[in-house]
């Protein structure tokens, strides 16, 4: 009999955990607030690997496989913390860390939009960007653990001084700059408002999905994918505005060839493809064992 | 005794062949200009090939492995040639092929700029834009060959018709747009010009280097590399006009981890980048027979 593997998506506000079988079906989930010290992140884990044949965790910021430290400023404050040792320490069964973009493309690649696809990209939007990318069926990290860092992409020309603390692309398109540009509350409330036809809020949109469409064309043409997964909490729920002005204005920018043989789909697995995702590189471990 | 491989670098305009050992010391350097048949391609490599282990070719356009077909439209028009079937036909060694771009990081990577680096960037600027991508030792392909076309990256937030035939970067700072800046006949005038205090010319390439700058920032947020290489005609042959500006604005722009640990750097190469990387092909090949 297989058992199951733990997988834990650690956010920036909430953390998720569930046991996970080999066909990505997924126990019952356990939720609670994000743990704030690593101590108590570590205890939280710990109270849900009974039986559990590896764990699987995704964290919100930079994790670096090379010295097994993840830095997470809204989560554990502005230092690196020595997650694996911690966690293997705790733990008696192997435990694979990697970034929340890194387990959304792996869950996505594994039962979701790019199911099958060994060349895959999730673009998160949300209250920032950042892209997970597949290259070959491998999690690209980059040489210090910080690829697919694509919130920070030049693409209006023109500096500003607020591309200083979140980069060009993030400060023209996450949910924040959507909110600003439409005077609204929040990013949720333009996407409401921009469905009920409000000027403001569809010229809001219209300018942060043709920004959003540059950074897509530029990673189609550096990483010439077979898909482009639209996700995140703003890139889902308003996929459906910005998937059409997306479609046209990258095709402009981007390699042709490159562009006309790569989908761009909005995330099929929503928030749960951070859990499969993790969950995917906990069988990787059981598989390699 | 080891045998040398046959390096092959075929250009736009020039072929270039050697045969080159273990440790990268080339033997006397065939050339010629560049052959207009995949025929004549073939008897031109084959006339090298006596005694050498195996063959590494590059090729100045799109290489796809999975159909061993090449995209070459400055070398043997806008047909797609069978290469690789119509070498394995010829000669009765290993033949490797890959892009241009491809050569130009693995050379590198082995004896050049970016020696040691598992991920490394070599950004080719000449008549056109393009980039060779190392990601953990090796080269990125993308699902059709076609991962590194950077050239088209969208930089400068207002689209622009000539962008369409070329890409957005290229078309602002390649070569030909640096002589149409400048009003000089050809790139290395302008080169020529700056380098005695021609204003015109020098707003030409500070112009040309700041859109650089951003293009090179673009890569270094999403792969995170250990180095970037600077080369291609223009980008070798003016590094010493460009390497400051773009040092300076790709610090704006990058993700600022990925950049503080990222040097930017000059082929220390030149040419000779292409025929090393195509022996590095040919090497490898050895290596896994």
């Amino acid at each position: 009999m297989t058992r199951g593997v733990l997988a834990v998506d650690l956010g920036g506000t909430k953390a998720a955990a569930a046991v996970v079988d080999r066909d990505g079906m997924a126990g019952a989930r356990r939720r609670a607030p994000a743990p704030r010290t690593l101590a108590d992140t570590v205890e939280w884990i710990a109270a849900g690997v009974s039986g559990a044949a590896a764990v699987g965790v995704i964290v919100p910021g930079i994790y670096v496989p090379s010295t097994g430290r993840a830095w997470c400023p809204n989560l554990w404050g502005r230092d690196e913390v020595p997650l694996r040792d911690a966690l293997a320490d705790r733990l008696a069964v192997p435990v694979t860390i990697d970034s929340d973009r890194a387990g959304y493309v792996l869950g996505e690649a594994w039962l979701g939009a790019a199911r099958g696809c060994r060349n895959a990209l999730f673009v998160a939007i949300g209250t920032g960007i950042g892209v997970g990318i597949l290259v070959e069926g491998r999690v690209l990290r980059g040489a210090h653990g910080v690829a697919g860092a694509a919130g920070w992409f030049a693409l209006t020309g023109q500096w500003r001084e607020d591309y200083a603390a979140m980069g060009c692309w993030e400060a023209e398109s996450a949910g924040p700059a959507l909110a600003r540009a439409a005077g609204l509350p929040d990013a949720a409330a333009v996407v409401r408002a921009a469905r009920d036809g409000r000027p403001d809020a569809l010229a809001a949109v219209d300018r942060a999905a043709r920004v959003t469409a540059m950074g897509i064309a530029n990673l189609v043409s550096a990483f010439d994918p077979d898909v482009v997964v639209l996700g995140g909490g703003l890139g889902e729920g308003a996929a459906d505005l910005l998937l059409p002005v997306i479609e046209a204005e990258a095709r402009r920018w981007a390699q042709p060839i490159a562009m006309a043989r790569c989908r761009i789909v909005r995330s099929q697995l929503g928030d749960g493809a951070g859990l499969l995702g993790a969950a995917r590189l906990a069988w990787e471990a059981v598989d390699r064992a």
